[in-house]
């Protein structure tokens, strides 16, 4: 049996996990979904991502977490990335969900096609908080398309603002990219949260890992919300020895 | 409930949607398939592209259709591009069936690749109406590889032959690609009636639609003759507020 | 009712198919898997790529076989290549199962990707009989990453060392390119043995085919052993009439 660690991506927080680890637990195995600094409701927004890190490496060392599977779902990548530098000695394996592995000293925002990096540019600029509030036809649409609309009603409500400078900050990555720890990419195959082809998830992301084991599900960027006993069963099947 | 309006493709006329449509009803919805001019058996095949937006605006307006979801399926995406052009109010949304989106100015010759080109303005030479026929070893291998011989050799009996001149004819879509009418796309998982990769159907026609719902089934280019009733089912996926 | 012959790759020998001909059987067909010249364990490895394809042609006289739907997995995509040079009027069609399709005037490693290439080479530069032994983890982690570690493990058993000199010389396929035997490519969806992308084996190798059916089915690249009998009931769909 495994212990997994879920890192959330952005707009999201911890407790939104709880469909995933409900299936999780029923297959006999342990998972944590704790929510990254700057996120969730009535959360400082003002963090930069080494808060981000700081706030996983945390809960991990004051939850004395040893020997988990971690994984990174969208933004989450960047956060397991990172923390494979600052604490592999504690991770079996690496786990990206449709996730962001950043090529060396990029940020976030650089693997982000130019249509959203200026949309979330402008929503900032538009806060006083430097937030992006994600417009509700993008979650519907290219985020959550396989849910009908009540669902795709009902998860919006459960997001919240994302801190812009998370995404913003560059990452070196030079240690993550030495790593030898093994990795897995779970690629649902509707995922357009990204768009295919040149700016897509998989295999532009996914091919930076190197050797990497491939698992894929039919579903949507948040098929943790529309099928999340398929994505648990497809995590472990990521996670495995 | 959702009103479904369905444009057929090269080779087919409107009856060969019956098997879709029966399904589209048994789910609750109502769907219409109406025959584009110069298609069908006995059809006058001397016709341009835009006779036949004009002859499913004519079907539209006598029937006094209106909200509906309109679907193009393969040339019908030419079709009902135009379409959002000419009777935008009517048209709550667009899904492109592995259809072809023209990039603005082009024909769908010049979107369709260099052997089919030359095999259609071949066929059509060699013809004194100018159309072509699809000869029976592409449909079975290309188009309906998911079928046995028997269903392979008895729907290529229901086809008839294509009119070269609208597949020729310069589209030029300009007001399609500013319309905000919301688009999805269906995309069959094993269609090879365009190659996958450079000249595939997705992403290359699928990323033309800017923000766009992508929904996939598995299957051939003619799923609606071996499984009309998952692609019922997608079509309802893809048509949903 | 059709008969099979079936082509492993490398590290493989013929009586691994033993559960896709039992499940080929199960559907009323007949299945031959004979073992390639250097394969299997206690074979002179001391081969080359004539060598391979001239010991199947010799398996096909010997038992009298003709009419058959030849079918080449990974390495033995370069075999039935050459067998349909070789012995094309005995040949019904060709199937190729995420197999290679080498360019004309190409070797297996010429189509390979760098690191296999280095990794392969210096492999072989190790041993006193020229030949490669895939590592446990490539095969863990990006040949069967849909098994447990238990199949993992018990499969891996049964694989042997891999002679290096038929990956390696040159094959002309000027005739197989002109041949006009139906074809067929089987893609397994989740198969990383060739990294997705550049050096992927969808659209990659299958597009060299022409005119080819295309058939689609979840599963690593060993889906041989972790689903013989959807990929028997593929086998069959790839290679009716």
């Amino acid at each position: 049996m495994t212990t997994f660690v879920l890192i959330h991506g952005s707009w999201h927080d911890g407790p939104l996990w709880e469909p995933v680890i409900t299936e999780l637990e029923a297959l006999g195995h342990t998972a944590y979904g704790p929510t990254v600094a700057g996120h969730g409701r009535g959360a400082d927004k003002n963090v930069t991502h080494d808060d981000c890190v700081k706030s996983i490496v945390d809960y991990v060392e004051s939850n004395d977490l040893a020997d988990f599977v971690l994984l990174g779902h969208s933004y989450g990548g960047t956060v397991i990335a990172r923390l494979a530098e600052e604490i592999p000695e504690r991770i079996q394996r690496l786990i990206f969900w449709n996730a962001f592995v950043p090529q060396p000293g990029n940020s976030l925002m650089d693997e982000a096609p130019p249509h959203y990096r200026e949309l979330f540019t402008s929503l900032a600029a538009a806060t006083d908080d430097n937030t992006v509030m994600l417009p509700f036809p993008v979650w519907r649409e290219a985020f959550i398309q396989d849910a009908d609309l009540e669902t795709a009603t009902r998860t919006y409500e459960l997001l919240s603002p994302e801190p812009l400078q998370p995404m913003a900050d560059k990452l070196d990555l030079t240690r993550f990219y030495q790593s030898e720890i093994p990795k897995s990419y779970i690629n649902a195959t509707e995922d357009i949260a990204l768009p295919p082809g040149e700016w897509g998830w998989h295999p532009r992301m996914s091919s930076r890992l190197g050797m990497y084991r491939l698992v894929q599900l039919p579903g949507s960027h948040e098929v943790m919300f529309t099928n999340p006993k398929l994505l648990a069963a497809k995590i472990v099947e990521a996670g495995r020895p």
